[in-house]
């Protein structure tokens, strides 16, 4: 191994940790955020199942139903949603982040590999000008190459247990990425599988609703009977200063729905 | 049917209108916000598989198959996404946002209905104000009584065309939520659907990456043999000033890997 291949191998170990640095980063940050756009998806839908909530008890019950039963679905898979983002957080977007901290700490393994490294050098250097100066003396040479030998044994060993550790760092990556991105794709696959089984039940249950039993409820509320308006025009007039009782059939949905309806609730 | 059940019916179709206008209008909001934030989650997504591109030509084979299968994978998914962004714009935004017009018309009609009911209260005050004041006048009472009459059965014919325009738009309304509620579902199972299918064989995919293999062309291209070093330091040592050729093992990764992917591509 010569001097120039070591001083290769440790810019290939620093562009191993840089690598890993930017791209383990980057995957952090755009999952993060992915994350969190994922929970403002969440909100919007919530907000929409409260809305849907609120309006299904100012229909009739064949709608009421159909819209209680969606707003309830559509807040079924903002809960899978949640457990998504929480999933997101904890095994993908946290060990991610994690690399912030072991890429520091490989960084400066890499600086004390790098300060043998120059230490050699420098022993290097000086029995180079001892031999030039003093090319007859044996002993000043004698010790510089003892010197080297040993600055040399030393950058070995820790040769030996910096290609150990990016190996293991490497390894762990490998291992990390490899395990992260199965546990985006687990944890995005069971959202998916959920929020699938929760709209098919949905699908199939507005299929049932029946418009044509809303509109008799609706029809029966909103017409008004005057089909003797015409026959005795003025005394019925005359009557529209006395209010007409409380009671009113628009108030009373259809009774057989509506003990549908309760017996649903 | 006396003017206060006019003026009821007047009023539980103006709620009618009122009601539609306020909840469709929160759905329109919410889902076109929803719809918003599923683009945004699509843009994320996007640019986390351009990464996982770019890292991927920056690993050993393993994990860059993987990466780049993994990048491929999530770009689908995304364009399922956009799919889905277009159809929840199309089908249920747009017909929700055309409410807002049709709330508007219907809005017109009970102000012309209305105006019809007003008319017919001034002849009757009219009636009863010659009554007063000329009770022997038998003409002009006759004359107001037919105005009466008249107006009366204006007031009755706009109550029924009334009637039939607010049964129509209630009936159309409940048409319409249906199918816009079962679209977004729709499109929604849809999405899941293709996202789940994608995803199992991104997982499937994501467990054939063998780390041990990629781990032997790392350790091949960062180890350096220095076995003679501790025999010949000096001699070696001094070759260092000699720039090691271009093409440094480190470069080439391991052949029948490299075949594979290849073949892959």
């Amino acid at each position: 191994m010569t001097l120039f291949s070591r001083d290769a191998q440790m810019k290939m170990m620093e562009a191993t940790v840089s690598n890993a640095e930017k791209y383990l980063g980057h995957f952090c940050l755009l999952l993060a955020s992915y994350t969190r756009k994922t929970a403002k998806l969440r909100d919007k839908a919530d907000m929409l199942a409260r809305q849907l909530h609120d309006y299904a008890s100012t229909e009739d019950p064949e709608l009421s139903i159909c819209m209680r039963n969606f707003s309830e679905d559509l807040a079924m898979v903002q809960d899978y949603r949640q457990a998504e983002v929480e999933r997101l957080e904890t095994r993908v977007v946290a060990p991610l982040k994690a690399y912030g901290d072991i890429v520091k700490t490989k960084r400066a393994d890499l600086k004390r590999f790098n300060a043998d490294r120059n230490k050699e050098l420098n022993e290097l250097q000086r029995l180079d000008k001892i031999k030039q100066k003093n090319p007859a003396d044996r002993q000043s040479i004698s010790q510089a190459e003892v010197n080297v030998q040993k600055a040399t044994i030393n950058t070995d060993r820790s040769t030996r247990q910096m290609e150990e550790t990016i190996f293991d760092f490497q390894k762990q990556k490998l291992e990390d990425l490899k395990k992260i991105f199965m546990d985006f794709t687990m944890v995005e696959m069971l959202f998916h599988a959920k929020a699938l089984e929760v709209y098919t039940h949905t699908f199939q249950n507005m299929q049932t609703m029946d418009i044509d039993r809303d509109m008799e409820t609706f029809r029966k509320r909103i017409h008004v009977n005057d089909t003797y308006l015409s026959s005795q025009p003025l005394q019925t007039l005359t009557m529209s200063h006395y209010p007409s009782p409380p009671s009113s059939p628009y108030r009373s949905p259809h009774t057989d729905l509506l003990q549908r309806y309760l017996n649903h609730v």
